[in-house]
């Protein structure tokens, strides 16, 4: 256990965390800021995201999962804006129970991840937690000047997208919680809410084609109504239409009163995207090349409010189980 | 108590936080993410701090001096590299017995902060603490590109100057702590531990005559040793120059084994700057003007290694006490 020859907040900086600022802007990680040098014609997307013991993993979690969760939900957001990562900045509240072992698996998980998405380190902050670990990301990206997707800018008649399936991680939470067993395929859904898949591919296509999108993390109809409620809109959702992987599909069949967990438990950080009618194909051809599907689950109404599920014969379901961080 | 009739997290941002993000940046905090609109000649100056209770601050610390704790050792970093402030993002988990009235006298203390020093709320994040009150604020400045304020940059023979009064907030927390009693003047000492006073108008200053600089935040000594590490270069400051505020002179006078405490127990949040020799007299002008007193309190040597302290007699001092969050 620890606690005896561990090394102080510098020795560890620079032992674990220096080599992952790999940035002429990080200077190592030696100074009390890192300095953004600006390329012109690009804004800056910035985005910040608390993870935490015990609300948003477990504590036994493997370091590994911790870590690309708390990058990773961050470089969702940054996807969903159509921003390509850039670097992001990492404040660690330790507990005092703290490891080398597991910091260093922790490091390594994050360099591998800063690999695949193409983002490092630039600068953080760590310190002792009064309890339990807690991770706060700021995550940085670029657009072009003035083209950040916003929640904002659904129009009528646009059609709703989704990436990925839906539903994996909430039924996956579940399982993990021991509140749900299903005959085969719980570990790939354990797996989908353990390490959650950021879109960070599908940046670009969002960028060119969605009128407005977001991640979804906190559930897809309540997300959509964020959409909807920033741009004025309503909209319309077919349950049908929704992707969901064999697994989830399966649960489904079994016990259909899962519907709400799918459809509203958050935790899928899939892409929630509104595209005008004349460029929904583009879209969904670009994102295949970016080795993403999208999936057409709707389309936006002119009429203000929150978004209708209709089940396979027209009729509105009522989503029961949101999700929410309170 | 709370818990009856709490407004969700997106209630809560509206009622509290979106007033505070009067910026075109920040969407009204309806967005993922913020977009920061670039401007030619400028570089991003990016820091990020938690403060949590039970670490940094006490749990039942007025809701208002968490609040500027949380803001200003972010503001003091910015300072400290020359930046001039422009925006933050904030990650606050909230433990379960929070209530609307913290809330509203904790983002009032924001608003008040965010005139004082002309920085706006741009984007954040809420989320449930397991356990006690975190808050992680990523801080956002400008310098002339190129020229931020770096830690590396000490050359031998420039003067050492700190702004202000050091030891005040490390005595005032042994007196929040009942560790320490003082005939008189505690009270200030306190205050200066709750309510540090970032030098946000002493940046210009910094940015034009510093060759490197960076705010006491873990204690004198001990941060002017980061400096030394990183420029390559030693230093020698003098006790005795040290500026020190009535109290903690008088404190000093009644117990002078309190020296290591008031040399480097931290949380002092001036700035530590090293300027050549030339400049030495316009920087205390121009901190002068801005309203900041800077002390030179040394020089910085060619030989490498820790600062030096010496007495009045000359002769080196051994400093204990020295400040770490771990």
């Amino acid at each position: 256990v620890a606690g005896a020859h561990r090394p102080g907040e510098f020795a560890l900086i620079e032992r674990y965390f220096r080599p992952l600022a790999d940035n002429a802007d990080a200077f190592g990680l030696t100074d009390d800021a890192a300095a953004y040098r600006q390329r012109p014609g690009d804004d800056l997307v910035l985005t910040t995201d608390t993870v935490a013991a015990g609300i948003h993993f477990f504590a036994d979690d493997p370091a590994e999962a911790i870590a690309r969760k708390a990058l990773r939900v961050n470089l969702s957001d940054l996807a969903s804006k159509g921003a390509t990562p850039y670097g992001y900045l990492l404040a660690l509240a330790l507990p005092e129970n703290w490891t080398e072992r597991w910091l260093s698996r922790f490091a390594a998980a994050l360099a591998a991840d800063q690999k695949t998405y193409g983002v490092t380190l630039i600068g953080g902050d760590t310190t002792k937690a009064a309890d339990g670990l807690s991770i706060t990301i700021t995550a940085i990206g670029r657009v072009p000047k003035g083209e950040m997707v916003l929640r904002a800018g659904a129009e009528p008649g646009d059609a709703i997208f989704v990436s990925g399936t839906i539903g994996d991680a909430a039924l996956g939470l579940r399982i993990r919680q021991g509140r749900l067993k299903l005959a085969r395929g719980g570990k790939a859904l354990v797996n989908r809410y353990l390490n959650p898949q950021p879109r960070v591919s599908l940046a670009p296509a969002v960028l060119r084609h969605a009128s407005a999108a977001m991640d979804v993390s906190d559930g897809l109809v309540g997300d959509l109504g964020h959409i909807c409620d920033v741009s004025g809109v309503g909209a319309e959702i077919q349950a049908a239409a929704v992707p969901l992987s064999t697994q989830v599909a399966a649960a489904l069949r079994a016990e259909p009163k899962l519907l709400g967990a799918v459809l509203n438990g958050g935790d899928d950080y899939e892409i929630l995207a509104t595209v005008p009618e004349r460029l929904a194909d583009a879209y969904v051809a670009e994102a295949a090349n970016a080795g993403v599907a999208v999936t057409r689950i709707g389309m936006i109404l002119l009429e203000k409010g929150p978004p209708v599920v209709r089940d396979a014969k027209g009729n509105a379901i009522r989503i029961i189980g949101s999700h929410s961080h309170f």
